[in-house]
């Protein structure tokens, strides 16, 4: 990862900010002859879309992906994909009385520090808005995924908002595409639809935890020491804006398990290898097992709240900032499709890289 | 991160397997004209030794690292810096047992899986001993630091051993040195001195959770969007052997905050920026602002124990595997040491990465 | 370089191809608080932009350039810059007949080869049209160069198209602008007027050299072993379409050369050091002297010609090449603005590398 | 390439002074399972060793090459392999005169204005002897390229030596290895002899011209645009010491042809794609066209000679500078092994890198 490009050989380079003409990214790297066009893309951007029900922001953007370069009658050409959204509704004029405040946990102080100069229109380069660029590229690398490890899965979902987690015993995947949250808990869901409603009246936020989970991932992904899959995995979502925490598998519970509780037990299952538990999320040593691939994240509560905070501006005079525009009382619901997408662009990486180093040679276990 | 090297600008690459002649790491990118010698590295590599005390693994040692290239009368040169450490007491046979079975917890199976060939002897790459060349990096990096940016502390403690966890009422930043454990709360360190022999004689093992604190960063180091320097602290501790999971700042715990509660108010003490609190852990926007940078980090139990283990060897046969060999109870203990030269690595890097891009241009804040 | 970025901070990503919607480049790594406005990249583009004289291609583009994101109220604000150049004239009617045909000299063979799919329509991805992307970039590393050093100039131009040399006793720095070949010799400039046309009527095309000429370079540039500022032009330069040779101050030529002619002799003059010659062309162990940074390049004779060659097609067939379309009949004259944008990305590269690394920290040469 | 590692996926780290203990490197992203040993490496390194004949340095290495790492069983495991030769005859004591001095020529003077430091001993890193490392991983690479494009071979000779170039028409490649110039035309071989020791007797040196063609290398390698397999020998062999040009194919003759005589027709022989001449080196658009790689460089005279120069030291005072010590009156013959190495190194990588992004797909030429 370096700066605004993350992977190794499928490779993404995100550009824009949240008020510019437009966002998008390249996608270089891509293996040639992947069937792929602007409407196998457009459905994740829909899912990631604001706007969508009353508990996200209420920002109306059309988030129409165009592929300017390396689609050629319908197949990836193996050259650089090229996407762009263009910002169709950014009301600057929201945006104006903060352009010489620093929003408390926002990245305002953090970019003048730095730089010196910033955008501040609705966040510019730190804005949210940017993860739609992550979601189209990720969209391509379900393309690979599903040309080159066909049966791979990828399912997000939220696990918590606030203090309100989901109850494990009600667990139920099925449940997730139908209500707005990605909650496969029903009656959590139901309950999140009311906490919500007082967060919005209470002009507050809550944080959410996020669960990713991939299977079907073969065996064999990721590279040691520095390129691991969960290392890689954990860069790409603590890089998703207000992420403050990333798990693999028993994640930081781990810490409270002991050794005989927490090392997965193999055994054989019809000629296969089988783990009795997965307290690893499918990694050990920084590869793939071939296990169920576990990552949760954590997103801290949306900042742009309207309850006013102390702040200072840029003379260093003492101010109190209230933040209007439209923003999401909980970022986490959205972050759903973004770790997906992220989850998909790291796999789609350690699979070329893999067959680039070993060629998908295999060590097997069984009778030789 | 790629393969086996990490980090931008001050680069390292480390290689060498648990029972080859040595380990070591290449230190790209380093300043020139800094003072260096064996002796400024050897202390961070006897805090991480094996056989200090009787709770860390019984290997011995000598952990001398030898520095081959890029020092010259006394400084470095700018060009690569060559550590080595020799490997003095292997004692292969103990695992002579395992070469063609998998060791639940271990990375034995992915690496077989994935490369179809693995040096069994100790875990060989996968095996924490490749920690000690990220502690004689680490070293390099700080030297760095204390040339570039005085007055920079890192201090590593843990916060917790399996169910057992430091009561931050009595956090006592002298006490960290003062046992064997790196912790900062007298009355826990003694009683995980208790807690250790309880589990080596239940033949068990316990997880731990690490905290590293960076304290005078400077503000301005980080580049979004994927060279964050949350991200690039993410990868860096996930890519510890054992770890399952990395937080900044609050972590997960964030998920569970309001905005209200979690967004760190601003304002001026003494002509300079102040945060009244530091839910962020020193980080908005990937990019630090000045404040301490706080990353913990979950280190999984040790799963080399003597407890018999169900699994299966290459052929797939059923087998009962017993880790004999000289095994740590809890592996966190020396993570500490090791948190610390990943925590110095990265901001070794970020800081020249960052004088390359803004060439220390800072906004200020303050009267014009 | 990977893939289709180049340079380590400032960093290149170009995308597009020759008949697609547009074409473009992401340049991340900029320094905050540059100056730049699409009025400072158009001068660049349109030194390069087809059909300005009878002498190169006739297609006709307007080759505007936006910047979508990274400059804010006139100033870079650090985060990455995409510069996007519509295609307005693509007449791709005119390639249909190649589509299934392998044109001697042109990449269509070795893409097809590679990935078994290719967009033929104009060259597609290896069109010289993506040189504009270069360009734009280089527009914006001039910028860069502007401000961090002041007095620093490129200046390209051709030494020679086909078996026409231009006289070096006839060198004329101020003559370059004046004549549409970027020629330093005004003799030859007429004789090439001349040759072009011979050239035209005998549907041929002629090759050439360009020099690339850096003043004002800072000592110091560059980072031995394999980030040399030398290797890093000569893939820079390379990596231009038709480019076939490289070569830095003596070339080739100092082959020939005698250890006592070569090595160019020191003194100090005014109390600078002065080198009496410049046969190193500013480069020393990959790193710049203070001397100019010399570097030429030979781009092959255009490959479209009217001229029939034998070639065979995608099943195999025998066929006779005619290539159509409006073709430069030396594409070497538009190389001149390609090769100097390619130098400013390289030494604007380096400034950064060399700042982040060495924080401009210089060894001296004079009384203590 | 950044700073001293090179490569994509097959990626080389080299370290090391020339008067230091020891030179060597890391060779990461090996495939696993690949047969290797010391003496699989050593021949290599004993081709470019110094002293083998009166036509090279004195200078007595045993240049003895450890792989320290990443081998297990005589079989490569895919973790970094480490390479190290111990310097045992370093008589740093020829270079005292010199600490404060700057050889014309040399790397002296660039590495004092950048670093303000420098290893003086005998070049320190910028000393040929680095050179012995990348032959050492080209030992590698070799072993890769023999088990994953079986019949490829690589063949380096000198094709002049100042201004006595070979005769193409006695060129055979039988008589490479018969004199100790890797001269391919007999007649010259033996002129060479007396030209070597009259330039030693006028205490000067003489610059050469090296040619490394590659066969049977397999089609679809380099990735274009700036991945292109011509931009990275390029930089590769720009990177060796004393290299000033590197052509492809033609090379900078290139210029000087019509575009009817350089594209090469194509042409079906035997159901085969079948080139009827090679003026593009065996490369089109950086992707390999499956004839052969053919690249030339030229290096320089060598720098350290007897006959006295003029220059200065770092107080600014003239000295007259006479380099003795140890040196090859003309370096470009022990640079056919590095050049052949780094034609491997490259070659590897590509095919690895190719293999991960298009896995080894291709297009066919042929009746469907």
């Amino acid at each position: 990862m370096s700066l605004n490009t993350f992977g190794h050989l499928f490779r993404v380079t995100t550009w824009g900010e949240s008020h510019g003409p437009a966002i998008g990214c390249t996608v270089d790297g891509c293996p040639p002859g992947i069937a792929l066009c602007e409407a196998d893309l457009q459905p994740w951007l829909d899912r990631r879309r604001p706007g969508q029900s009353r508990f996200t922001t209420q920002r109306r953007e059309a988030d129409q992906v165009r592929i300017l370069s390396g689609v050629f009658e319908g197949q990836t050409t193996g050259t650089p994909i090229q996407l762009m959204i263009e910002n169709t509704d950014q009301r600057s004029k929201d945006y104006g009385a903060i352009a010489r405040q620093f929003r408390p946990g926002h990245a305002d102080v953090a970019y003048h520090l730095k730089y010196g100069i910033r955008d501040h229109r609705g966040g510019g380069r730190s804005s949210a808005r940017e993860t739609a660029a992550r979601v189209a590229a990720g969209g391509v690398a379900r393309a690979v995924l599903a040309a080159l490890a066909p049966g791979l899965t990828i399912t997000g979902y939220l696990l918590r908002i606030g203090d309100k987690p989901v109850d494990p015993a009600r667990f139920d995947r099925d449940e997730i595409g139908r209500n707005p949250f990605w909650c496969p808990d029903p009656v959590m869901a139901a309950e999140w639809e009311g906490y919500m409603d007082e967060l919005r009246h209470a002009h507050d936020s809550a944080g959410a935890v996020i669960e990713v989970v991939a299977e079907g991932v073969p065996p064999g992904l990721g590279a040691p020491l520095y390129g691991k899959l969960d290392a890689d995995l954990a860069a790409a979502m603590m890089s998703i804006n207000a992420v403050k925490g990333v798990e693999i598998g028993e994640g930081m519970a781990a810490a409270a398990l002991r050794g005989s509780a927490n090392a997965d037990e193999m055994e054989m299952r019809g000629g296969q290898l089988h783990f009795r538990t997965n307290h690893a999320g499918g990694i050990l040593g920084g590869i793939s097992t071939g296990q169920p691939v576990v990552c949760r994240f954590a997103v801290k509560p949306t900042s742009s709240i309207l309850t006013p905070r102390d702040s200072v501006d840029v003379t260093g005079q003492a101010v109190e900032v209230v933040t209007r525009g439209r923003h999401d009382p909980c970022v986490g619901i959205r972050a759903v499709p973004v770790g997906e997408a992220m989850m998909a662009c790291v796999l789609a990486d350690h699979l070329l890289m893999d067959r680039g180093q070993t060629g998908g040679r295999r060590g097997t276990i069984g009778p030789g």
